[in-house]
């Protein structure tokens, strides 16, 4: 976080509070301490009553997990973080609040009470909501003073990241009230998911409780570990459920016929012994005919090929996101990277520092490699280089680097998705902390760019420039001798608009 | 794709082919054809047989999808794409080939004759791999001449970017054969999960069979809808599995305490009834040390808390490279985005066009903001730039555009994930075609990096330069004059190394 807008915790309520934007959070657990995080970063005052003492701390370690990732998830400024209050009582926490979210453990008569004792001090017309994942929203008002207040908001763990809210209403809430239950969630960067169907568990959790029931039947069974059901999950399509969903990626796997294709070409196999969980709906002509109809309403407007690009975008990109981070199918894709063969190295010439397709997520509106991608692609030709001058992995923990300090760069001709492009890196000057490269993107002759780039080497310590170890400097001097050689390409030392 | 690599198609099969990476791929549909693409893009010949006639129009649109998509999710340069060749018959496709994946419908039947006529051309030490997603290998070896030849390799459609291939063996596989097929999967990129149980949909579509089955009922129950479904998937747990899978989630959900937490916590829910499909395993004493021996096995090297971490990078790279997209949760959050304030607009001094965290996953092995991402927020704060002089969505439908043609940008000082930035952008010059921006990035008022940019008008059309609309041209004079009576800050004009 940055030097403003951050809460200190606070031992009173701010009863004087306008009323507004104030949130009250009881039960404090991962999902409550999910939801406060959230209410916070969002701008909201957030009291937070938990009759757990070990709850505060538990909060704490929640919100600095959350301001590390929800703000930057945002493409701007999210409003200054609120206010934080952890209240003594119930009632302190309740009063003048416009929601509240309840998240106590998971049982009804403990929820009821809650109910009962939080609509004592609360405001008439605050949104009281419930994070439970499995009783209906008609079984919590059950026996209410009010039961027009409270309604079901069912968030996933993390709740500060996660945007889906399965908002489960029945007729006793008033249009007005979930309105202003979907606002306030909207408001909060959350996806309420308005569920009207009386029924335990909602949606979501319904899905998953058949798909753990299966997992846990193959792990009694002794057909998968724990390991290989993740594996089976994360490497393949659970990339896909992330990004479309179940019925969406199914109509493409229909081709152009959609998903009556589909459901007449896999319909069969639900009379198969497929899962140990057996009941089985009879997929009848009304059934197909339904599910045809809802999917045509939901993805229609796109055809098969159209749907196939955007699965195959998204998939890229969320694959390509987790390379980044060295997870699930990004470190697979990482090894596979590295059993791929490198370009021979020659130093008497521009040396071959990077070759490879542009991906599709490098491309902009503008339908061509967004000019901030050119700069990532300098940057892992120079990431090569410093492997070629032994700054490694190894280096880089023992307390030294590089790091850039300028780079100028000429965007000379446009490329596309899939194009192949090389980087020919040439070493201007390698001496004492100095480092100074040139680097030339080609798509077979036609150069695209050129980076040129003067890099300092620090200490990871100090955080100052300092000398590279002698082997680096061997290597460096060595390669700059080579260089020195070679004709001194063209755009070497420009600035902008030749210095205007 | 570039300008070399590429195959065509043609007619006949390239029986002179030396042996090591030939692959036949029986039967084209969106399995076979997948398949093919995968094999090609990754350096091996293909011999691709499909009776019938649309096959290989089919396989050319795969192709075309693969081309788009796969190169680009790698790092480095794959080989050189490898010949394609449809052949008229089983026995040409297959004669020499190392790798023969069958991929016909899904009748033990078929498959069953399919392998018999294999047999008789194929080579006695190839692989032949079943892309069934019912049958056990058993079943498929049944009355096979050499049953030691036949094991499963069910792959997930895109075959050409999801890495998974359930890999099913029985005891009749010789372990230097599986040893074989699982090499020849990972030369190819995939992920081989080898699976010895004798069970019928492997382990994947066990678990999505569940899903779907329960997906069903409340479609016919009228609980929700096709798109309800999807969107409680993509826009929650979805994007959970994609990146941990099941287990390891749950772990995190049950805090310190691990997977024997959760269970304690959530097991009686097993009772019940939270699915349509009834079966329940038992969690007894030995289940519930099972499970958690295996997940302490999987995940006991990570704490909870360094889990939590890995988790909330891995969403918030997988959620922002959505938003890339403007898919899904990505769309999503955009909206949220769009409905935040934006600083109020003031020409009189440099322009406030960037205020925002710096997220998760522009951090660098260096712990500090990469330098590509430099680049990336003052794209971010030319785009704004752009919107204000009228250049926005609109104007570039209509065919003109600013492209960047030139950047210079000096690294001042590191900045971490989370930091609250801004940019303020100075108009130096705005006249005809040419537009020459000054940004500078701060965190407080601490000066970051400062970036200088070129641009130049161009039409869409014919990708060359030309002048902006008079409405545009008008509105950057205004401010350029107004930028003109403000002091010139220091490093306008510089060169990398000062030109040296």
């Amino acid at each position: 976080m940055g030097d403003a807008g951050e809460a200190g915790v606070t031992g009173e309520a701010g009863m004087a509070g306008e009323r507004g934007r104030v949130a009250a959070i009881i039960g404090g657990g991962v999902i409550g301490g999910g939801w406060a995080a959230r209410f916070l970063l969002m701008g909201w005052e957030v009291r937070f009553f938990d009759p757990d003492p070990a709850a505060a701390d538990r909060l704490a370690a929640t919100l600095e997990n959350a301001r590390r990732a929800l703000p930057g998830l945002h493409d701007a400024a999210l409003p200054q973080e609120g206010r934080l209050a952890v209240c003594a009582t119930i009632s302190e926490a309740v009063a003048g609040a416009d929601w509240i979210q309840e998240s106590v453990p998971e049982r009804l008569e403990l929820k009821r009470k809650t109910f009962q004792k939080l609509q004592e001090h609360c405001e008439p017309d605050a949104v009281i909501a419930s994070s439970t994942s499995g009783f209906t929203a008609r079984q919590l008002q059950g026996c209410a003073t009010r039961p027009e207040q409270i309604l079901v908001a069912h968030p996933f763990n993390p709740v500060y990241l996660l945007p889906l809210a399965e908002l489960v209403t029945t007729d006793d809430n008033p249009p007005e009230r979930i309105e202003k239950a979907e606002k306030i969630l909207r408001e909060i960067g959350m996806y309420p998911l308005h569920i009207t169907a009386e029924i335990e568990a909602h949606i979501a959790d319904r899905l998953l409780e058949a798909f753990w029931r299966e997992a846990l039947w193959m792990i009694r069974d002794d057909v998968a570990t724990t390991e290989q059901i993740d594996a089976a999950i994360r490497m393949g399509f659970g990339l896909r459920l992330a990004q479309m969903g179940l019925f969406e990626t199914y109509r493409i796997a229909g081709g152009e016929g959609g998903m009556r294709h589909f459901l007449a070409q896999f319909g069969p196999c639900l009379k198969w012994n497929w899962t140990r969980l057996m009941d089985v709906p009879e997929l009848d002509r009304a059934l197909i005919d339904k599910i045809a109809a809802q999917s045509d309403a939901q993805s229609g407007h796109m055809s098969i090929g159209e749907l196939e690009r955007a699965r195959d975008e998204n998939l890229v990109a969320i694959l390509r996101a987790l390379k980044g981070r060295g997870r699930g199918a990004g470190a697979h894709l990482n090894a596979v990277d590295a059993a791929l063969p490198r370009p021979a190295l020659d130093i008497s010439c521009p040396i071959l520092t990077v070759s490879r397709a542009v991906p599709l997520d490098w491309t902009d509106y503008n339908g061509h490699m967004n000019e901030a991608r050119y700069l990532q692609a300098f940057g892992d030709a120079t990431d090569r280089f410093m492997e070629i001058i032994g700054c490694d992995a190894d280096y880089i923990a023992s307390g030294g680097s590089y790091f850039t300090a300028e780079t100028h760069i000429r965007h000379l001709d446009e490329v596309r998705a899939g194009a192949r492009i090389r980087i020919e890196t040439l070493c201007l000057m390698g001496e004492g902390k100095k480092l100074h490269l040139f680097h030339r993107m080609f798509e077979g002759e036609r150069l695209l760019a050129t980076g040129e780039h003067l890099l300092l080497h620090v200490s990871l310590e100090t955080r100052r420039s300092c000398p590279p170890a002698p082997h680096i400097a061997a290597r460096l001097e060595e390669i700059a001798t080579a260089h020195a050689a070679l004709p001194r390409p063209e755009g070497v030392g420009r600035a902008v608009m030749g210095g205007r």
